[in-house]
């Protein structure tokens, strides 16, 4: 825990006057995520739950879909000159009969077809890779619930108070109670925490809930909630048109600017069982 | 332009009542930049300004420094089966005698140090590929400049007030004045747009000049403005650990939670020359 905060003496300007004071920062520092020994990635993110994090990253690239997937996962010490482990360094092994993804996953899956580079392309890749569909999953869930999500991830989280420097991500029941809430200086880095939480507890696919996140609906978001086997993804500001996009041929009920008692519908309207 | 803005049909729920109305999206679509022909990343964009994104990138990554680094660029036709253009796929030729990257750039040059995975591997990767010192630059702020960014930033974008879905970064002279706005679905990529602009019209370093973000302060960010040569970087929300790790270390002021009158000085406070 102590790593998810730094500290630090800054220079506060305010109308009243000017003092120095100590202040909370979200922590960032580099993980290089390894498979099988071999390295896949590195992605900057907040110290924490770093093994759920490479499994969610997992889960979202195709590799991995249940806890039996995968075999171990360990700190790499001696990933440095002088042999310390900087806990930056992971290893998942796969279990035996698990394929590793052909090629390199450096690039991902959704932006390496074959017939180019276009939105087209990276929607068909991620049904192509998807292990679950989600278009019939039966979730309803209410506009009242939905609108109390934002306050209720705000609750469960445990740093942004203190930095305001951290996304979160929480993994919500129809009725609005709260799954696993994650948190991150990457947007995408907390779902991974989140989605990786759930294949360890082999909850995989993750029916029947909805994810809230405190930013922005990207493709990539989207992308994850789909591989993740969500049915939902609520936002509190707006999504991008390859995000609606994504959740239009995937059957996914996506929600922007969730905000007070609004909240735009983009897709997956008759999820909403008092707003249709 | 067109392709900055996606319209399509949603459903606004408010206390008042439910209404179908079409609603502006902020686009997304992946940009696969290739150096001399070969593949180097890809990046899911708003399209506009992909040479500048793909020259800003490139600075960034500490490959090219002046506008006769570049030889040409250009968009790829036949990047798909049936040989029909997407403006998503693009090549950058190198000047004779300007090196390529040694390796591969599919992992950023600060998280591939030698010696490690770590915070200070990644601070001292952009000590040795930056070009130009910010320490010594002899920019001075008002805070009353600054905090008047925000609301100039916003007012010079475009696209903001439709969507509600795009990250902004200006460039502005010591008194304020910008210089130059880009926007995109991605922060890191609205701030590329911009230095790829001043690499373009040969402006680097950008000496003298601050920069403005809409979201928060990354690692990144401060990377990529120590990068162009940029001394000043201010963030309407928060900075990470690492972000005022890297501005100290450069010598670069860092200013972040830029709201109304207030701001809070993480680095480089001799800067602000009414707030010391």
């Amino acid at each position: 825990m102590t790593r998810v905060i730094a500290k630090r003496r800054i220079l506060r300007v305010r109308e009243a006057g000017h003092s120095h004071r100590v202040d909370s920062l979200a922590a960032e520092e580099p993980l290089e995520i390894r498979l099988n020994g071999r390295p896949l990635t590195v992605t900057m993110r907040t110290p924490g739950d770093d093994f759920d994090l490479a499994c969610g990253f997992l889960v979202s690239e195709g590799v991995v879909g249940a806890a039996g997937d995968v075999s171990t996962i360990r700190y790499c010490a001696g990933a440095t000159v002088d042999g310390s482990n900087t806990y930056n360094v992971l290893d998942v092994r796969l279990a035996p009969g698990v394929p590793e993804p052909a090629g390199s996953l450096e690039r991902n899956f959704y932006t390496t077809s074959s017939c180019g580079v276009c939105g087209k392309a990276s929607l068909d890749a991620v049904r192509t890779v998807a292990r679950w569909e989600v278009r019939d999953d039966p979730l309803t869930l209410s506009a009242d619930v939905v609108a109390a999500l934002p306050g209720r991830l705000r609750e469960a989280q445990r740093v942004f108070d203190r930095t305001g420097g951290l996304h979160a991500a929480g993994l919500f029941t129809p009725g609005g109670e709260p799954l696993c809430v994650r948190e991150d200086v990457g947007r995408h880095n907390a779902v991974d925490k989140l989605v990786g939480w759930a294949l360890r507890a082999d909850r995989l696919p993750l029916r029947e809930s909805v994810l809230m996140v405190s930013g922005r609906a990207s493709f990539e978001l989207v992308q994850k909630a789909v591989m993740a086997g969500i049915p939902a993804l609520a936002a509190v500001s707006a999504p991008s048109s390859l995000a609606v996009e994504l959740a239009a041929e995937s059957g996914l009920t996506l929600l922007g600017f969730v905000r007070g008692t609004s909240m735009n519908v983009y897709t997956g309207e008759h999820r909403l069982h008092d707003a249709a």
